[in-house]
């Protein structure tokens, strides 16, 4: 059962389907070597990738309760948010984002309003990186919402976490910790500060930064910081099997930490806040010197060195070995 | 945040994951012009079609206590279906599979066993077909259980709903009404007949099967029958703008369906009972004569003509016209 565009026969399920799409809209085709064969609307979806394209794919879950709360947040938002969240997996990849599948269930209670504001997040999003809504099912659940978006895309080559070299230089895009400082204010009831709250509502997967940066520097390997600068360069760490350094005073603190930064729930924030989804590059010593600038220019967003790789295994962050620092975000425990 | 293979940090949910992806094992590769260049344990998976290959891709969700019950079946059994279901989507469009994107939220009380067998469930199918589990996602939910199943396959020309024309031929792949049988059985707590539960427990997807009928068979249209044929036939209806009829006496009957048949609701069962994931068809006037005997000897399997096209719209079952009879299952309904 899939979403089946205009032609469905009608029903209380398919008029929340008609209200998703309609509020997403057809965006997409941004990359001209893709051409979407078969839109929504039968059994699959199908597009043609460029001859010798891999087709790089992800997914990103969330469910009600555990990774965002109603009252938090609009619909639109939550729809947003979902999508952007697996889209910045295929920003690492350093892939051209295609197409989503979005899968949702909805408590029977919410309508086809509901419906067509999480269409208009999804599609809000979708529509800046060139992507479109390619599939999907909306189904009743007795629960809380759960929402699951697997995104495709094409790339010729995509980066992995698994290249980073001793001697690579680390890189970060961006400023980190003000989608944490928001989540901070809003578990303890307070209203966050607009950028911290606009950084949370609307994260930018770095879609357009990766391409700009891969066609000009090589990068030895990346990852998107989705669970906090800790736990990710550490996934990087293993994936790499190398040891990383991270220099916690170059660590790009975004304004909106001003008000944490000195204590040590600042530091917290700033080291496994997750929900940034800017990305960590290693790349060879040197090989950003010629972008560094031009990508600021280009982008108007900042790109800074914050350590670097050598040989051995694990995470070091200024000097400190990690065992001590706070871990990222696991479900399981959901310890923060 | 997404499965991440052999070099994921350790954690509660990792080690879910880990018993999950241990548990589907590592099947895939039986169309050799596939190649997975990235499997699952980075920030995506990645593929390479073969060259002027489209891409299809569907997705299928369930929830607990709505599509499936812990009472009824081993958590083998939830994954297998969950996949299967999904993979039906591909064999109607005649896509070769390539892999699958599995996300679940799952109760904290479910431990990596449940994981474990999820994955087997899962991963039964999957190697059946060809296809390996290229990434997901396992995150804890405080409601009821909830999986999200992504397909991805190939094709060089998909089959779509929309190609039935007037004075096509309707056939139906295999028999009808087992899987009903069983749940209708289950919903009364009484354990089904055998042969129907084997067909509710381990849905066959006919991925083979309609490969086969396409390299010999002009197919003018395809869908899957996942809600029931009076649902699926009527969407092929919409979809083809044609109406379609079709002869009850000759649908295919399953034995299971024996003890049901005489009575209404074996009537009901049959034309409106779902999750067969048989395919309903649709061909030019004579075009299966050559290939019916020789597709029922090679799959040990009935094809069976049941109905044909003419102009108009609206589906009608042996003179009666759709209104009278029973609907599908729509999941805001939750009718039966």
């Amino acid at each position: 059962m899939n979403f089946a565009g205009p032609a469905l026969a009608e029903g209380p399920e398919t008029a929340r389907i008609r209200a998703f799409l309609n509020g997403a809209g057809a965006a997409g085709g941004t990359d001209p070597a893709v051409t979407v064969t078969l839109p929504v609307g039968d059994d699959a979806a199908a597009f043609r990738p460029p001859d010798g394209a891999q087709v790089v794919v992800s997914c990103d879950a969330s469910v009600e309760g555990v990774h965002f709360r109603r009252e938090w947040m609009t619909w639109e938002t939550i729809g947003y948010r979902a999508a952007a969240s697996a889209l910045s997996d295929l920003a690492a990849m350093a892939a051209a984002p295609v197409g989503l599948v979005v899968a949702a269930a909805l408590p029977p209670e919410l309508d086809v309003e509901i419906a067509a504001a999480l269409g208009r997040g999804v599609g809000e999003i979708a529509g800046r990186v060139g992507a479109e809504v390619l599939g999907g099912d909306l189904v009743a659940s007795p629960g809380p919402a759960f929402l699951d978006v697997t995104v495709l895309g094409c790339a010729a080559a995509p980066t992995t976490r698994s290249g980073a070299r001793p001697g690579d230089e680390l890189w970060v895009t961006g400023e980190l910790g003000a989608a944490a400082a928001a989540l901070c204010d809003l578990e303890r009831g307070l209203e966050p500060d607009l950028r911290a709250r606009r950084a949370f509502d609307r994260p930018r997967p770095r879609i357009d930064e990766m391409r700009w940066l891969r066609d000009r520097v090589r990068i030895h390997a990346a990852i998107d910081l989705s669970d906090g600068i800790m736990r990710d360069a550490r996934q990087l760490a293993v994936a790499s099997e190398v040891a990383l350094e991270v220099e916690a005073d170059r660590l790009p603190a975004a304004p909106a930490l001003e008000g944490f930064r000195r204590a040590p729930a600042g530091e917290r924030l700033l080291l496994a806040g997750g929900e940034d989804y800017e990305l960590l590059l290693a790349v060879p010593a040197g090989a950003m010197r010629d972008a560094e600038r031009a990508f600021a220019a280009t982008f108007d967003l900042p790109l800074t060195r914050i350590g670097s790789a050598r040989e051995g295994e694990g995470l070091t962050v200024s000097g400190r070995s990690n065992p001590a620092l706070p871990a990222g975000f696991d479900h399981f425990e959901v310890e923060r």
